[in-house]
């Protein structure tokens, strides 16, 4: 029996009530496979951790973590109490760097039992390819001057090694897929990242001569999920340009409730972080009536990391057939609480 | 009989096709008025001038331009012969620039006769107001190494004035439409720039303290167009958001070949710059079948920044009739050519 050693974050809000939900899910979908499962350790680290601590993981925490195969975390933040820029930057975007999750995956698919808000969605199935490491965020920058003179200056970094990285992996996934990759580029404004983007992403592509290559312009390309989502296959985009169109994914699938998400580590390093899109939704926090599809879709990502794709398969199918049996939480036009979800969820994986 | 002298500059694409067919529209808004008329001096810059000229407008462009009260251009870009950057930043974003064009207002609105692509549009009609002269969209970055090492810096640069210029306007605005201002931030990832606009936000707030505040991230806003385009009233972005943020307003509008925009000197220092969303669109240019809707709205908004907001009443009603006439041109699902759609708008202007 293979025994994988999960480091699990729940986090802030919501997090806390979806991630044990999605353990369920996985423990049984192991369970159904019978030759591995899940060990599961949990850290209570967040903005709670940080009001108490002053810090949003013990200092050695990237080292504790870096003992675990994977890190399953829920999401973070609560803004009306902790800085934004504090809570992410302090775990979420701090594990994402120091155990160089360079890329992140996301699929958005039109799911059979949810309504896209769109007329025609055209049943459009594609994943952004988000490199996750640089680019636009940064700690780079700074301010002068103050009052009427006060000039801030961010800094976007791009570096060949990721960019090409982001690229490569990109066009790998095509491969597997329907054969075409677009990138997300701005180099019409922005003059110097974005013509080295779009150098790079021509140069990786002179190797993958069978893959169709499409260039557009994040403002186009945002349009183009609205109008036109089935054209796409695979997208590559820079970390801001990902994290935008990845939203707006989640948007057109029905939910951002629902899209799920990977923060990678390609070269097994050391472990990967499965994070759904959605954030810790203080609001609906603590009512248990948030939507565990997410997180489980995120769990399912996991399963295909890690080397199980058809029991991941197996679990897309359960929250497919949860949605068609009309079991669904408020944010997707539903009654039922995250209770409800997650046992329909659990009966309907076999 | 007041005249106002107009610098046209059609530019590239249907720009040439469309910028004529909104001069006749607004040639009869005038006649209809009767206090005024239009004096249009056509420019021909653009990429043919630049394939012969190596340049996209003479040197001494911008000091023609001055001596005119307004200008009105058609689109820019021949991306197959000029590529983007120097296309845009040799006439585009230059004039934005050299005549301190730093508000760039675009509303979208859903019409009456134009299907959303959104199941439920919920009848929105909201603006968004985008920084035009700074921020992400800089000549500031460069490259360091080569081959493998190389490393490309892009900086995006926001000033305490420009900043606040763009949220005061915005607020004004709110005043005289639905009293509510939404922020879209990123200061959870981009952490020098994005709390910086956050601070000036909060600031500028205070002065208005009758009008609604709201702050999203750009990738939360993004999708919230798509989910309930109706809760927004006035938007205030950064010039890349803004960016964004405005062809998803063309799409859930049906089209950004109907979506208008104006680039504002609010000072009336110089020439203000009116030019649709669109782009020049090379695979239907010289065909006659461009839309020229984005074009007449565009000249709508000049008419209203002119000081007659009730003869541009007239131009939007008569936009709108044409379509609920159903005479619509190929990207809004209709059969009409250019010359049809513009010969209804002239017909239904009364
Ligand atoms: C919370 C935030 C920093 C994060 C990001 O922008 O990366 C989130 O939006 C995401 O997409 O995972
Ligand atoms: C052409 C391009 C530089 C321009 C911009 O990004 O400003 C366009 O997309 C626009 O929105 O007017």
């Amino acid at each position: 029996m293979k025994i994988y050693r999960i480091a699990v974050i729940p986090g802030d809000g919501i997090g806390k009530e979806v991630v044990p939900a999605a353990m369920e899910v996985l423990d049984k979908a192991a369970l159904l496979d019978g030759s591995f499962q899940f060990e599961w350790t949990t850290f209570p680290w967040g903005c709670e951790y940080y009001l108490e601590t002053g810090k949003m993981m013990p200092d050695d925490g990237i080292d504790l973590l870096k003992g675990y195969d994977q890190i399953f975390l829920g999401a973070v933040g609560m803004p009306d109490l902790v800085p934004d820029h504090i809570s992410l930057w302090g775990l979420l975007i701090k594990i994402r760097r120091e155990m160089k999750q360079s890329i992140n995956v996301r699929p958005a698919k039109l799911l059979q039992g949810l309504p896209s808000p769109l007329r025609n969605p055209n049943g459009f199935d594609f994943v952004v390819v988000r490199e996750n490491s640089e680019g636009e965020y940064s700690e780079s920058g700074g301010r002068i001057h103050s009052g009427q003179d006060e000039v801030a200056i961010q800094n976007a970094i791009f570096t060949r090694k990721g960019t090409e990285r982001a690229m490569r992996y990109a066009f790998e996934m095509a491969k597997d897929r329907r054969q075409h990759v677009t990138s997300a580029t701005k180099s019409n404004g922005l003059t110097y990242s974005m013509p080295f983007w779009d150098e790079v992403f021509a140069e990786v592509g002179k190797y993958y001569g069978n893959i169709g290559q499409t260039t557009n312009h994040i403002d186009a390309l945002a349009a183009f999920l609205v109008m036109k989502p089935q054209v796409f296959d695979v997208i590559v985009a820079s970390n801001l340009f990902g994290d935008i169109l990845t939203d707006l994914g989640g948007a057109i699938m029905g939910s951002i409730g629902i899209a799920p998400a990977a923060n990678l580590n390609i070269e097994r390093e050391y472990p990967s972080m499965f994070e759904p899109v959605h954030g810790s939704a203080p609001d609906i926090a603590g009512k248990g009536i948030a939507n565990p599809l997410g997180q489980i879709w995120t769990g399912k990502m996991m399963l295909d990391f890690l080397g199980y794709p058809d029991v991941g398969t197996k679990v897309l199918n359960a929250i497919e057939e949860t949605l068609a049996q009309g079991v669904k939480t408020g944010d997707l036009g539903g009654t039922a609480n995250l209770r409800e979800v997650t046992e329909a969820v659990l009966n309907n994986l076999q």
